[in-house]
């Protein structure tokens, strides 16, 4: 058709899409517990650079990939037949835990510092770093005081949710650029000797970590900006109350739909039916990429 | 209405986003130079640390603050009514400017670099700034021949139109990234006595200047995202061909329009009208945002 590839070479085409990212993500925590074990200290809380260590090791397994996927978890078409509600639940966890992580991973920094007396807060990865933590978790508050609690009207949630793409799909690009520095700054300190500008293997095999991250940033990002594999709208809510006729019930903002259209076995025939009700609410203006 | 604010509040928005947008990356201009001759040894070309110091300037002016402009110039509303050939013809423009100031700025850190026998391209900084140079000579090469010369037919360039933007935006993340890193990188190496840990003024400064870089991309990127302030498609060939009928013509991609809806008064009617067609071709397939 005009639009673009038939509809199984797209869905082939989002598949190749995610096992890349899930392997270069998969790839970089990898490489970063090779950093820590093969080229450091390895891991420990006592103190020691073994603690600091675990600063990379949650980041790139936490703020990294699992905020990743978590970004891109309504895009999965298996998941099409689960209730909204359900996926909303998994989002949030997944970001719940990837802030977990990232606060216990800048607490063993502060833990670090404070035994070898390093100032804190002193570099521009850190006023980055906290910046980040600190609207990461307003974000998942704010996300889930207004679209999965049942309270707030829809027409505050439909001006909220490009907003709230925005925010997500930017800090995510803030907490890569961010691990960037800080992968900067920790092979700047660490490397004596031959130093980093010596290039030994280490400087070479992290700098390696550092395009893998690039990479998996620019691979969600895609998946995630693509209109056509949006996640289609529940289609039994969708017959009832046609769009704008009632005040609840688009598929962006509903937290109140369940599983009732989950016997739909052709994914990729849902896919492309999907395809065109998400066109008809974009125009609508009631779902936005970013 | 139920999309939103009204066309005025609408269009005052976005030139309260522009104004900020021009003044965080103005300010930073302004923070390179006070860095480079307040803090550090001023600027010339003679293979001292005063030519290293072109780079962040170079980067910053041209790398950053013009390669925004470039990419939101399409949005501002008094150009809708000059031609689209001729703001392809700016916004290429603006983007050689930049390219060849990344390159120039390139030149002087090897040139540093040569002159006091510091290994090149060692950093993940140098690795991800030659990458994001590389792949913006062929972003500009490639829209240039594409969409600039008369020659592509109309499915490739609406085939290669959402790569092209999202190209385009993801190359501008990934160079201000590079810049924090950068940042991180002179400030390590150039503080000593006192150090970067102890925060002296000119850390905390150069602190300053690289969250005003990350504002500024934050601010692009939010303008460049919204589809309701996209330059609305020529309405003479809109009226003479309806979207699908014709090989030709559709706003996104042609470059054969002249000026000939030039004498529009009111942009913010232009504007209102402009957002329905655009929300036309969204559905279309012919546009992308991202």
């Amino acid at each position: 058709s005009a639009r673009g590839p038939g509809k199984m070479e797209d869905y082939g085409r989002f598949l190749a899409l995610l096992v890349s990212a899930l392997l270069v993500g998969f790839v970089s925590v990898i490489f970063s517990l090779v950093w820590v074990f093969h080229y450091r200290e390895g891991l420990s809380w006592d103190g020691s650079p073994r603690e600091f260590n675990w600063h990379p090791v949650l980041i790139i397994t936490g703020f990294v990939f699992i905020q990743g996927i978590a970004i891109i978890v309504y895009r999965l078409p298996w998941t099409w037949k689960c209730s909204k509600l359900l996926m909303k639940f998994i989002h949030a966890g997944l970001n719940t835990i990837a802030m977990i992580l990232a606060i216990v991973s800048m607490v063993a920094v502060f833990e670090f510092h404070n035994a070898k007396n390093i100032p804190n807060m002193y570099s521009l990865h850190s006023w980055i770093g906290l910046t980040a933590v600190i609207f990461y978790s307003l974000q998942l508050f704010l996300g889930f005081a207004v679209f999965l609690l049942p309270f707030a009207p829809v027409p505050l949630r439909a001006a909220l949710m490009p907003i709230h793409v925005y925010s997500g799909l930017t800090i995510f690009a803030t907490v890569i650029a961010t691990a960037l520095m800080g992968i900067t700054e920790k092979l700047i300190f660490s490397l004596k000797n031959p130093a980093y500008s010596a290039s030994p293997p280490e400087a070479t095999f992290v700098n390696c970590l550092g395009l893998l991250l690039v990479v998996f940033g620019a691979l969600i990002l895609w998946m995630a900006s693509r209109s056509h594999w949006k996640r289609p709208p529940e289609e039994n809510v969708k017959v009832l109350r046609p769009i704008g006729e009632t005040p609840e019930g688009t598929e962006a903002e509903s937290t109140m739909t369940d599983g009732s259209n989950a016997d739909k076995s052709d994914l990729r025939i849902n896919s492309e039916a999907a395809r065109k009700q998400n066109l008809k609410l974009d125009e609508a203006g009631q779902r936005s990429t970013m």
